[in-house]
């Protein structure tokens, strides 16, 4: 009883890191023999008001828990005991004992730019493997694309600047500060206060001091002094504990070659420019203003344009629980299933909410500057010449193709999605942070003008191809005839 | 370059679980000897306009980070390694690896209602030991509790009726999920879809069946027969796939005892009518309507209000990330220090940001019906009688004691926190989760009704002792004396 719990996840409980839904339809298929091969696919319903795109971020640790999900003879001997298995037999908990993912993976590479209701991730395996992967892998992308795709928001507010995420202490449990400080170094940011984030994945880290260290030493001047002693190439001091102005006086007379200073409250439009005066005065043009409190792209975007001469950005609660916006529609659903050799359309028609069906790509078409057009949800199969006149005139009031520079020749189709795992094993090179860094900051820099804008209320266009609509209009009228029967 | 990083926490890597600044503030201390005892207190800066309470958990993880805080090898080799600590001595560095708390916690146990500005968790130890797991304690109790009172005001709405957690999927990563749902229990919901929060806590776990499941069969008839016969005591049949009143027709056929239908799209007030009607018609009077999709309190409140016939509501997106508030300020700072035998008061002076010094209790007065009157932030170590003249004319007003039931006379006082580790050790008996919620759900009992309206502007009352008030100015002048010299 006194031994408290940390609940953490562990490569041995992936199992149960799931909904008791997808349990009891597991058992279900189980049940009846349906190990038919079917794909599910993963996106983002619709696009939020505040958002013009999305940055592809968590796949890392999707994989990790793809390959490595299977179930603890404790996670079993718990759900067999649940009183709604009552009258499950007892292969089914055997079949989970042997639970291992045999299936094939496709996703788009992390980094990628993506919008509302465009796939990103495809699982194909038996049903069951499909299904009981659903909840786990929807937290995963849904969360760490949510982050990076703030991040980005706010790096782009920064206008070069450095953002540093120092959201840890406001995140959603500490696991959900690390997988932050992943996501926004994705999204764009410089680094991160996060140490497990650094030392996992090498991410830059950087901190400044607390208020604590000046309110221990007591007096403030002390305080700086002791710090910079400490650390005499890497003081950032904090001087807002008492007074600003006086603080950065102080500050600028520790160390001629001090790192910089940190501001957290006020005005910090008049203050940031204060301080600037007070340390160029002393001579320390080249300390750093870093600044931070409550903030977010807009406020950035403010300070910014009223001349404030910030040079880091440390941005904590508002990034790390994307508060403006603090979850995505992130769905997962059953497009096709092969019966009897017969690959069938799957969709879904309950109101708002129905679906495509069949295994889809994104193509994207990318104009001759290497900016982004505009996309095109297709089958899987689909192939695109977009510079055939068909192709133009199916979406060229869509993606204004006429007006794009390049003219009507010069288009190429690049498709998302990519295969990760094959037959259960991985088939990609993983690629590195800063990789991954370098993909969001290549695909942001493509999109159009619009999209980088923070109030853009223009939607980049997303098209769905002929045959995709056909199949969706065929898949329709046949459950529309099979439910009337 | 092929493993996949899971990124997840674990009992040995807790210590790299922080923010840099606390590292290098601990090289700091550790320089300069600075071991003075001293005293941090956690709590949550002010009300958020959409809350008129708090409810407190997750007090349990951080318990069990208190007692299992270190660093590896690993962790330490990593710390050292990083430029900012080239400086640094290696003691510093022996010091990490030894770490271990050794110091006091005194905490509101779980489930207490709590307000804005109230220490919830005081920390007394070393200065190193209470700086290192600032970023840890305050992303765990912020988040559980965040959720926790998010969820207690959906079970207010609910009006008795269950609410169950179904937000794991769009929770920030898997581990928020499992957090969430145990706060979500403590807050009043009856339940989770979670299996592994119900295999490591106990929890009630609940769940239904998936649109894929109705796709994957394809014939909706048949689909539900086929669930039956697996769960014929606990099948809850989704019936909104294709058609939500032709789905309710065919599940009302099923089994004379069918547990119940769940509904996940449309209009629920007019959907959840006709489904009880069709099921009743049929004699399926104890068959459960349970409703789901983006629900939140108040658009429960609205269903009920409308008389829409649900038993069960499954709350997903809008109560795991606390969509309308999705984070608390929350904030641990320095109160006090002794240096050379005497206890000196720290209090910190930016502008909206001022705190209190000392070691401080929550003195709730209670009146003679058990209910919560108000609430006076003091010192740890005052002594109140409510029913004194002095006491009421002091808080009266604040309070409106003279209101209250029970008069003048008949009140109590309840201090919140209280001793969970003392010397590095566990000294309290952890309660289970049933109690925790039980607790919470007394707690909530006992809050002014105005604090229990969804859309309630009036605050609880939280007063300052005269005591603190002359504590802080007397720490404020001096503050400012020696900041003038």
């Amino acid at each position: 009883m006194n031994r408290p719990k940390s609940l953490f996840l562990t490569d041995s409980n992936l199992g149960a890191a799931t909904d008791l839904y997808q349990l009891t339809m597991a058992a279900g298929l189980h049940k009846y023999g349906m190990d038919d091969w079917a794909t599910f696919e993963l996106w983002v319903r619709g696009m939020p008001e505040k958002r013009s795109f999305f940055v592809a971020a968590g796949l890392e640790q999707a994989l990790h828990y793809i390959l490595n999900l299977g179930f603890s003879k404790e996670s079993v001997d718990y759900i067999k005991g649940l009183p709604v298995f009552s009258n499950v037999e007892g292969a089914f908990f055997k079949y989970l004992e042997g639970f291992k993912f045999s299936g094939d993976i496709f996703a788009a590479p992390e980094g990628s730019v993506f919008f509302g209701d465009e796939p990103v991730l495809r699982v194909s395996a038996p049903l069951i493997e499909c299904q009981v992967m659903e909840t786990y892998l929807l937290s995963t992308l849904g969360f760490q694309s949510l982050i990076a795709s703030k991040a980005a928001r706010v790096a782009l507010a920064a206008q070069g600047k450095s953002v540093i995420d120092f959201g840890t202490r406001r995140a959603h449990g500490a696991q959900a500060g690390v997988l932050a400080a992943r996501a926004g170094y994705i999204g764009g940011c410089a680094g991160t206060s996060n140490v497990l984030a650094g030392c996992e994945l090498g991410l830059p880290v950087m901190g400044t001091m607390a208020h604590s260290w000046v309110m221990a030493v007591g007096d403030e001047e002390e305080a700086f002094k002791k710090f910079d002693n400490v650390f005499p190439d890497d003081s950032v001091l904090l001087i807002d504990t008492y007074d600003t102005i006086n603080g950065a006086r102080l500050a600028a007379k520790i160390n001629e070659k001090l790192k910089g200073v940190r501001l957290d409250s006020g005005d910090l439009v008049k203050l940031s420019k204060e301080t600037r005066a007070i340390l160029d005065n002393e001579g320390l043009m080249n300390a750093k203003i870093v600044v931070s409190g409550d903030l977010n792209e807009h406020k950035i975007k403010h300070l910014l344009d009223e001349g404030a001469p910030v040079d880091v950005f440390g941005v904590g609660t508002e990034m790390v629980v994307s508060k403006d916006c603090p979850s995505l529609g992130c769905v997962y659903k059953l497009v096709e299933q092969v019966v009897d050799g017969q690959t069938i359309p799957k969709i879904k028609l309950s109101r708002d909410k129905s679906t495509y069906p069949f295994k889809k790509q994104i193509y994207r078409v990318v104009n001759s500057k290497g900016k982004f057009v505009g996309d095109v949800i297709g089958l899987a199969n689909e192939r695109f010449d977009p510079n055939d006149a068909n192709f133009q005139s199916q979406f060229s009031n869509a993606m204004d193709i006429s007006k794009q520079a390049g003219g009507q020749s010069g288009l190429k189709i690049k498709t998302l999605l990519e295969p990760v795992i094959a037959g259960g094993k991985i088939c990609v090179d993983l690629p590195g942070i800063s990789d991954i860094q370098q993909t969001a900051r290549e695909n942001i820099a493509a999109l159009p003008e619009f999209c980088k804008k923070l109030d853009n209320n223009k939607p980049y266009t997303v098209a769905k191809s002929n045959t995709l609509e056909r199949e969706k209009e065929k898949a329709v009228e046949n459950l529309t005839r099979v439910s009337k029967k």
